[in-house]
This record gives structure tokens, C-alpha cells and sequence, in this order.
């Protein structure tokens, strides 16, 4: 019975995450102590600190308070929000886009990083180096109109699976997250996404997903030129990349975009660190949460040598100033949204 | 009678709009009736369409019903927000600035453009070009940390005079158009500021005069460094132009940062007009209202032939495609709210 309830309010969670973006709604807090806001948590100290550490800044009578506007908490995307294995979910869009282009252009056949691409050979694909992964992406990404790219990204989702776990991208999302991202936003934080990924490539689809409005994802840029066009106004996406919102990035971007410094901010790789260590200089009370992948059966177990995110500086640096860090196989009772229907 | 209840309703909406940044409230649809949303606007074409509009696409059971997700307003500042005139008011502080500065730079006597500043010789100022604008900027705007830029301004904003209507520049908005935005967001529309201002200027102190927080303000970008500075990590403003927001900038960077077409769009000069062409391309029904400065004895006159905010092409293209366009001395009662103190 206690079972039955626990997934129907995650259910509820979930329809909640889908219809109201950016909702201001309050849990009822007269059943405040008897709905747990976070079911997909084990019982263990990483939930009873995010949840310790969301009451006290929440409670007007706390010297912690913090005011709504300051509320913003900011969530890295792959490896944090969804998975990253074994490569980047952008870079099998950027593949299938290659393989549904293949048939105007045949010299792919033999150019490099389009052979490889085309021979389905995973080992030769990395060889090509930043230069033949930047070819990938540019082709793939740019020479088209921002509604022409979000179009393609849109049907794509709609039928690509993932290489190993055969299911869309869309529902390898962590379920404890969307349940925290559902929480923080019930207690009047706003949400978030400060990605390396392409931020149209995100818009595209992920908004319904977590319940984050486009206006509230930042990611990578292509750059972009605006066209007249007669009356029929376009936005190009064109061959360079505008904007690298990874490392140092981040910080500079959220400060660019949102002019406010992160209160709560969760990442999983070196890459979020300096976002990290940002949102630990404020002046509110904050809060650090990192994600460690730990689970090699349930999702991947990777950290310090991994080529995809990495984790080794953040590591440290989470245990020596005593940020929480997820460990995925113990804190998680489920990952994927769809484990709750079996 | 009426006037005091006018007036009274005019001070609680200034109220609302300092308190309840981004909200969510709607009117009392019951007073709706009785209670007039733009007091300070005259009976007129301009202030019927804007209410049509509105009460047209909040309307649920009309075809041209825009959902909440969607409703994005975008302003430009200068001009059209507040006066722009003899000069940007950023450029006075960045005079004022240079006089704070100069007992540490005795150079400066007898240097351009600063010699022009510290000698008050206005009419030598514009003649040192872009260049001289640009190294005034670059020398009062940068070089320190995003912190003490803050700070500066808003202690500026303390005390600093306008020349000639010798008020706070604070209090040089215009009251018509704060009752237009809480307007807007009473109707569940996002109000943004899109303006060729400094982003950091704006931020530090127009979001309690315009009850719109940081995160919905758009501006130019000075080049920021990220500095981890042993565990107190600060950005620091550099000296170069990482963004310029105007013309082709302004739908250019709507789409970066928003990632959504806007449907209400509001400026004053042609630096305004691709962001009004973005928003006219919109497939709701959407708005496109010009500012136009005929008020040479409340405001200023300007349009076609000035030097600051020019307005031409827009004008044309206003008429042409039968956009709004405010005649500032016939459609607004007053111009700032502390005339109506009087």
C-alpha cells in the first residue's frame, strides 16, 4: 500500500514537472510531513541533507532565509540530469543526421569523419580528434534556420533509441532528479539547465521533459546571423561555435545570462566545478551537489579517468569542503522514469 | 474624487511592480470593469489596441489565445523605458565616473577624451569619435570585478543628478509605460528589457523601478574573466565588447538567451526595428508598439534626424505595416511618476 501511494505521487511529481514550467505552486504543507518529496531517494544522508538544507533556507525564521528572487539553482545536463554513455547523447544525433544526409553527399563514403561514421566504426570515430568531432557537429548543426534545426531535433526524438539501452533519449533522465528538480521548484527556487550541450539542441525537447522553460536552459551556442528575408524574418545557425559553456564558461555565462549567483547548483564532472565553486562563494547559504556515477549495472560506473565526464578535481575538492556527492548505486532506488512502471 | 482613486491606483500598481517582481497575481476580474490598467495613458487608438490586444489573446475561448509559456515581451531601455536624452544616461555615468577618477589620474588633464570631460567641453566630447566613447567606457566599466561594478553604480545612482531636469535618473521613467508592464505581467506575459545598455549597468538598479528581476534583463556585455582566486572567486570585468545589442543583435541574442520568438515588442528607434520584425514574424498574433518622442516641452522631440535614438526606418515601417505608435504628448497623460506627486 505504502508502495502504491509512493508511486502515484511520484506520478503525480512527474505530471506536475510536465504541465507547470516554472510553477510557483507550494506543497500543502499541512501533509508537508507525511508526502515525502523525494521517493526515488533511498533514506540516507544525501537526501536528508538536501532536504535539511531546502527547509532552512526556505524557513522565514531561519537566519539561512533566502529570498525567492535569490533562489536560483542551476543543473548541468548530461551525465546530471541524463546519461552520457557511452558518448554524448548530441553526438548520436549528430551520427543519424550524418547517416540521413549520406545519400546527397558520396564522398562521405571515404572522407574522414563521415567514414567512420558511415562504416559504424565506434574505434575509428575518435581518432579523428577534436577537428574531425567539431566536422561532425558542424555539419550536422549549422546551415540551416533555428526552426529548420529545432524541426530536425524534435523528429529525431521522436524514434531515435538509445545504442545499449534501446529506449528514446528522452527517458534516460534520472528520476530522483526530475523528483529534486520538482521540489526545489515547489519551494519557489527556479530551475536551472547550465550545460556544455547545445542549448537548441536542449530547447528542443527537454523543457516538457524536467519543466524547464527554454528561457531557463543555457548550454553551448552555434553562431548565428539574423536574414530579413523579405518580410520573413530567420535566424541562420553558421558555421562557428559561439559560445563554449563548459569550465570557466559557466560561471561567466550564468552571470551573463542570469546576473544572480547560484544559491544551489549540482553537477558531475570537472566540467562543473568552477560553477561549483561559484555558487559556494555566496553569500546565502549554498549548496553543492555532485553526482557520482557509481552503478555499473543499473546505469555506468566512471569517474576520475573517464574520457566522458570526468570527475577527479570536483572530487576532491567536493570531499574536502564537504559538498554532498551522490553516490548513484546506494542514494538511487530507481534511475529511469520507466523502472517505476515494471 | 476620481483623480485621487487614479492616483491611488497608480501608486499601488508602482507598488506592485517594486514588490512583486515576475509575478504571477492577475487582477480581480470582478473590478476589471471599473479599474483601468493604464491610468496615465490619455482615451486614445494606441491605448485601445494595447488593452485589445491583450484581452484578446488572454482570452481562452479566442482563436488567437496565446498560452502563458508564450508570452514573452521584450523592451528596449533607452528611450523607450526611460529618457535617453541630451545623452545615454550610462554616458553620464561614465563622466561622473571619469571626475571621481581623475585626482588619480593627472594625466587625464590634458588627454581626450578625458580632458573634454574634466573641462565640461560637451562639444568637444562627441568629436573624439567611436574611439573616444569607447576608451571612456572601457576605462570606467572594467578593470575591476563584476562585485565593486555594482557597487559603483549603485551608489552612483544615489546621488547622481540629471543636467537638466535635475532629478534621479531612477525617477526618469516613464510612468506609462511602468503601468503597461504591470499590466502585462498581471496578464501572465514575461517582461523583458532588450536594450543596447550595459546588461551590468541595468542590473544594478532598475529592477526594483521596473519590477523586472536581473535574469529578465538583456543588455551589452563587457569581456568577463573567471578568477578562482584561492577559494574567493570573483569575475572580473576586461576590457573589450563581448556583445552589442542592438540591431541585428537584439533578435540575434532573444534567440540565445529566451529561445523564444517574442509576441509584445517595444522600442523607439531603428535600433529597435529587427527586434520588432522578429516579434511581427511571430505565428501568434503579436504587437509591435514604437515609442515616438513628439514631446519637446514634458520630454524631447526627436526622430528621423537625431543623433540619439534615431528613428526613420522604423517610423516607415511602422506606418506600412500598420504597427502602434505612441504619440508621447497626446497619449500620455503624464511622463514621470513624480508628477503625480504634484
Amino acid at each position: 500500500m505504502k508502495k502504491i501511494a509512493s508511486i502515484l505521487l511520484v506520478l503525480l511529481v512527474c505530471f506536475a514537472c510536465k504541465d507547470n514550467a516554472d510553477s510557483k505552486e507550494t506543497l500543502d504543507t499541512t501533509s508537508m510531513e507525511v508526502v515525502d518529496p523525494l521517493p526515488s531517494w533511498n533514506e540516507s544522508t544525501t537526501k536528508e541533507n538536501i532536504i535539511a538544507y531546502v527547509t532552512d533556507v526556505t524557513n522565514a525564521e531561519s537566519e539561512n532565509f533566502i529570498p525567492i528572487a535569490d533562489r536560483i539553482s542551476t543543473f548541468d545536463n548530461d551525465g546530471n540530469l541524463w546519461s552520457e554513455q557511452p558518448a554524448y547523447f548530441q553526438l548520436f544525433f549528430a551520427i543519424d543526421r550524418v547517416k540521413a544526409l549520406a545519400g546527397d553527399h558520396p564522398e562521405w563514403k571515404t572522407e574522414q569523419p563521415f567514414k567512420a561514421v558511415l562504416d559504424n566504426d565506434m574505434s575509428a570515430l575518435p581518432k579523428q580528434g577534436m577537428r574531425g568531432l567539431m566536422e561532425l557537429i558542424m555539419t550536422t548543426h549549422t546551415g540551416m534556420t533555428t526552426e529548420e534545426f529545432d524541426t530536425t531535433v524534435k523528429e529525431w526524438v521522436k524514434t531515435a533509441k538509445h545504442p545499449t539501452k534501446n529506449v528514446g533519449y528522452d527517458e534516460l533522465v534520472y528520476q530522483p532528479m526530475l523528483e529534486l528538480l520538482g521540489y526545489l521548484r515547489a519551494n519557489d527556487f527556479k530551475t536551472y539547465i547550465v550545460s556544455g550541450g547545445g542549448v537548441d539542441f536542449m530547447r528542443a525537447f527537454v523543457s516538457p521533459v524536467y519543466g524547464i522553460p527554454s528561457e531557463q536552459i543555457i548550454g553551448s551556442r552555434i553562431t548565428t546571423e539574423f536574414d530579413y528575408n523579405d518580410g520573413n524574418p530567420r535566424i541562420i545557425r553558421t558555421a562557428g561555435l559561439d559560445y563554449n559553456d563548459d569550465k570557466d564558461g559557466k560561471p561567466l555565462n550564468i552571470q551573463k545570462i542570469i546576473g544572480k549567483k547560484p544559491v544551489f547548483s549540482s553537477g558531475n564532472s570537472d566540467g562543473d566545478l568552477q560553477m561549483m565553486q561559484w555558487a559556494a562563494s555566496n553569500t546565502h547559504k549554498s549548496f553543492m551537489l555532485y553526482v557520482h556515477h557509481t552503478d555499473s549495472v543499473r546505469e555506468w560506473a566512471y569517474d576520475r579517468d573517464s574520457h566522458i565526464g570526468k570527475l577527479d578535481k570536483g572530487l576532491d575538492q567536493a570531499n574536502k569542503d564537504g559538498w554532498t556527492v551522490i553516490n548513484m548505486a546506494k542514494d538511487w532506488k530507481v534511475i529511469y522514469p520507466y523502472e517505476l512502471k515494471n
